[in-house]
């Protein structure tokens, strides 16, 4: 019996994955779900062994309707014991709501590229960084957890390639602030290991790999590749979304967030321990399709209910002649 | 400026891509396709850049119709300058089909499980390789050039787990008899890049590396990933299939062959040179989804489609409150 290549030898026991599908994954879904849909989706994935999810947004409600019942579904779903439940938050008046709705992690969102920012969140990135000056001390003196999403953190889908020096000096300004962890996002799905490969050798000047969760989108089917880079460069957290939702505008029909399903299968098969049963994953990511009325776009799912619907089978084509 | 990290410095700057689409990937189709839509789409993939096609298959007639039409698509394909164009061959029968139609390359097909060997093509591994003792030479005599496909070379449906050791053991074999080239699968896609590391450490105590190509299947989402994986550590070939078409009846609704479009995507985007003209594929691919009337599974085609769309967009919802 010969070794295992070396490359793959030194991958972590486990790592953290961040469920982002109820607010991200979402979000662009021309489908406005009830709350108690939500709240169901959120408590199935509770019952996953996820233990952090992002449950919605407390953004203006005239700008993202499909979001203004936050309050209500982090008020409805079963909070289970050890998962952090987290709600995105744009600005102040934001922060107030989710304080209010006893909201004890939340994330704030900025971008690498100027272009994307101003489309994004109508600011500039320096004015994104001063707005955060001020609001994650105030977000810590609530107590509250504190992630950052750097959006386009590879490409920009107006610029172009971003590059890796301009994430790490917006990371070391975040954490600096006190932000407790940093999401950084490949949005429109285009960056390549090599990429992702160089982003983690920067940030590793700036951060602890604790500090980092990599965000990536399954537009090219690149995701898992990207995955596994990173993971052998020392990551230690994936943001991902049941059924594979989410995505982006800019690219109608391309499949959007990576699917949690894929990553959670990926990292078992080689034995890195996410705590999330796939058996129990499914079930919430056939429930999202249900109330989204469109087939996940993720690609282990149909694995999974294959699996499911053929205890035993024939496979291949017979081709003899 | 830093340095990317070490361990993606070592691509090669090209590396071959067989197209198994017109075979692989459509003969488990519920549509027939017609010998002229076949044609055409050979003709079109001939025009991408591809210079490996993998055509049809000279096998009993009766058992697989789809492909009854072996010798009248080879007959009207317009054979591209230094393209390839091979066929898979079963028996004696099948060779010498393939011999009168004029075909230089061929491929025969055993696996590395004797389970699927069985229902697969009714014989034991042994006996195929006897089989291909005899056949080897004599389509060397021919002049053709001789692929075996040795399926099942990670995991097998019906025994679980394959030990490198016996694809180790029947590579040397095969290439001992006269083989060119092995095309070592991942039929049901569950292949790990950990497996993939462990085979291609293994197989390089048998074979240069220019002898092997990898054949991976997108079941599970991991296709890419097996790919980064393999490439690293050496590999020079890639099997993929225009539009993700292909797969196993085993897992109905899984996605099936790696879409060449992913593959040469994601070498192209890091500098692996293929050859192949993304936009010409994607016309391959489109002609392949009417022929089939059925949406390619592959991931990259929705990015293309989705940058011919909107040559400018706007992505992301706006979220400011």
């Amino acid at each position: 019996m010969s070794l295992p290549a070396p490359k793959l030898e030194g991958l972590p026991p486990s790592v953290r994955v961040v469920e982002v599908g109820p607010r991200d994954g979402l979000q662009n879904e021309p489908v406005t779900l009830s709350t108690m849909q939500k709240i169901e989706i959120v408590d199935l994935l509770s019952a996953t062994g996820l233990r952090e999810i992002e449950v919605s947004a407390f953004v203006h409600p005239d700008r993202v309707p499909q979001l203004a019942d936050a309050a209500a579904v982090f008020a409805g779903i079963q909070r289970a014991e050890g998962v952090r439940y987290s709600a995105l938050v744009p600005n102040a008046r934001g922060l107030a709501r989710a304080a209010q709705a006893g909201v004890a992690a939340i994330a704030f969102f900025t971008a690498a590229s100027e272009t994307f920012t101003a489309k994004n969140i109508g600011m500039t990135i320096p004015e994104s960084l001063q707005l955060y000056r001020e609001l994650i001390p105030q977000a810590a003196s609530y107590g509250m957890h504190v992630r950052v999403y750097i959006s386009t953190a590879f490409v920009c889908p107006f610029e172009g390639i971003v590059a890796p020096e301009v994430v790490l000096a917006m990371s070391e300004e975040l954490l600096g602030m006190g932000a407790d962890e940093l999401s950084v996002g490949d949005t429109i799905g285009h960056a390549t290991p090599a990429q992702v490969a160089r982003l983690a050798h920067e940030l590793a000047r700036a951060a602890p790999a604790t500090a980092i969760a990599w965000h990536f989108h399954d537009t090219s089917g690149f995701a898992l590749a990207n995955v596994l880079t990173a993971l052998e460069l020392g990551a230690t957290a994936f943001d991902a979304s049941a059924g594979g939702y989410g995505g982006c505008p800019f690219a109608p029909g391309a499949s959007g967030n990576l699917a949690t399903e894929d990553l959670v299968g990926l990292l078992e098969a080689m034995g890195v321990s996410t705590g999330v049963d796939l058996e129990r994953l499914a079930v919430a990511a056939h429930a999202i399709e249900r109330a989204v009325g469109r087939a996940a776009p993720g690609r282990y799912l149909r694995r999974l209910d294959a699996a499911a619907m053929t205890a035993a089978g024939d496979c291949g084509t017979p081709l003899t002649a």
